[in-house]
């Protein structure tokens, strides 16, 4: 493998990435040098182009932290997450639409009991949000594991301002597969763009928005884990999410309720929005 | 855009990028989005391996450092940096040809006069090393900017370590177009393998060795600056260069000289090695 020029190298990269116990690794090897030296090829970088690309991935591997990760957005923003959703979840007719999962899950978030308000000390809209989880033969699922995180009504999610764990927790459905439980009103929101991601968007002319979602986790034995979102339908960018996102049958309503009791028997002091959905999972493989 | 599903999502994701004023980032970014896509498509990632995929760029990021740039490795080490490398330099017949840049350039090296020493406490086997540079017309190239770099004769470039800077330096060509200075004979060695680089190697079954080499990069007014290293005809590693950089027109052979007087007048106490070698630029575009 001397003198390798332009005709050859592809062919030789190839048999030297290729030479793993892994078939797996050997076949991901293959196909990412294909994709990747045919990208190459066509687009010829100059040297200070093929830099720019360097510095371009170094920075964002250094934007990455432990409440930030720079390489989600950017496979977010490209479409790749949501083509890897699509790939991973051709599921049955009638079970729930999944979508990203974002890159601001945390694994530690407090497990309450249902009707526990998990943003007590937010200001916003209060909001009663409930549902039932079910099988896709439409009977409940008892003791499924319902994790709900959204946005504060900034816009930004606990782990962004660096404060304690807010707006995020765990639910389990009860005996009927039902949840509920209190929160405040997100709002849509720019992912966070002061990183090369949100460079990238400038240089695409593109808006860095998300519409108002809530994320939804679920998860229940011998069913597949449920990632996906809760969208409002009067948004300004359900038509244009910058990690294209929306499912029209993802998209909800609010209820606008007055103070009083609320369906849960609890008192609200103020008016307040309530939100519906009946999430249905599919069968484990 | 709502509802996108893996026959419509990335013609969306094309349009949403190419919305830029800059007609290259719009080509460039239509084209990543449909390579990058491609690949997914092929290799219909499970979301643990995209995971893999986000951590494993991540990871590469971090490593990343004042004296160590492993997306550099990584474009290496998948033949990117030498298609680049093929894609600038279609070049006339009869100039040098060129090689990769590689990690360890360092633009604050010393400038020395000709003749020095640019490795004076190193241990090793001493090396005179020579030559010229001409244009492609033959006509000696005076005061040529002639960079020289290498490894110490335990594989490790002086920046790895983290000492001052060792075994490199800026010459300039003499009226004649001729260099020469004095150094120690470097040695193959395995690229920086502690990292995810490293661990990729390792999964396809790969060695991290790259042959002996001298490194040079060679400027002068009105001639593309040349990028490029020398060989050592009897490395082991010739065949099988973890960056599939070698080209015969660059692998040298050293001469084996005695203690005594050296073809630049100075006196070596010591059995040394020459190499010579008449570079050739192509003109500036």
């Amino acid at each position: 493998m001397r003198d390798l020029n332009e005709d050859t190298l592809t062919k030789e990269t190839i048999r030297a990435v290729t030479g793993g116990k892994d078939g797996r690794i050997s076949a991901v090897s293959e196909a990412l040098v294909r994709h990747l030296h045919a990208f190459i090829r066509e687009i010829e970088p100059s040297q200070a182009e093929w830099e720019f690309g360097i510095d371009f991935l170094t920075r964002v591997g250094k934007m990455c932290s432990e409440t930030r990760q720079e390489f989600i957005l950017l496979s977010d923003t490209l479409g790749v997450s949501m083509l890897v959703d699509a790939i991973n979840h051709r599921q049955p007719e009638g079970v729930t639409e999944t979508t990203v999962f974002g890159p601001f899950y945390v694994e530690s978030r407090p497990e309450l009991p249902l009707g526990a308000n998990m943003s007590p000390n937010e200001t916003g809209v209060p909001l009663f949000v409930s549902g039932t989880v079910s099988d896709i033969e439409g009977r409940p699922i008892a003791g499924a594991s319902v994790d709900a995180w959204h946005s504060d009504d900034d816009g930004h999610y606990d782990v962004q301002v660096g404060s304690d764990l807010r707006m995020r927790a765990r639910f389990r459905s009860d005996a009927e597969g039902r949840f509920w439980f209190w929160t405040v009103r997100p709002t849509f929101y720019p992912i966070p763009n002061d990183g090369p991601v949100g460079d990238m968007l400038a240089a695409q002319g593109r808006h860095p928005y998300r519409p108002e979602h809530v994320h939804f986790m679920i998860a229940a034995l011998g069913q597949k884990t449920l990632v996906t979102h809760l969208f409002i339908d009067d948004d300004p960018y359900l038509d244009s999410d910058v990690v294209f996102g929306v499912k029209s049958s993802l998209v909800t309503r609010y209820r606008y309720e007055t103070a009083g009791e609320a369906p849960d028997g609890s008192i609200s002091l103020r008016d307040y929005l309530s939100l519906e959905y009946h999430f249905v999972l599919s069968p484990a493989a």
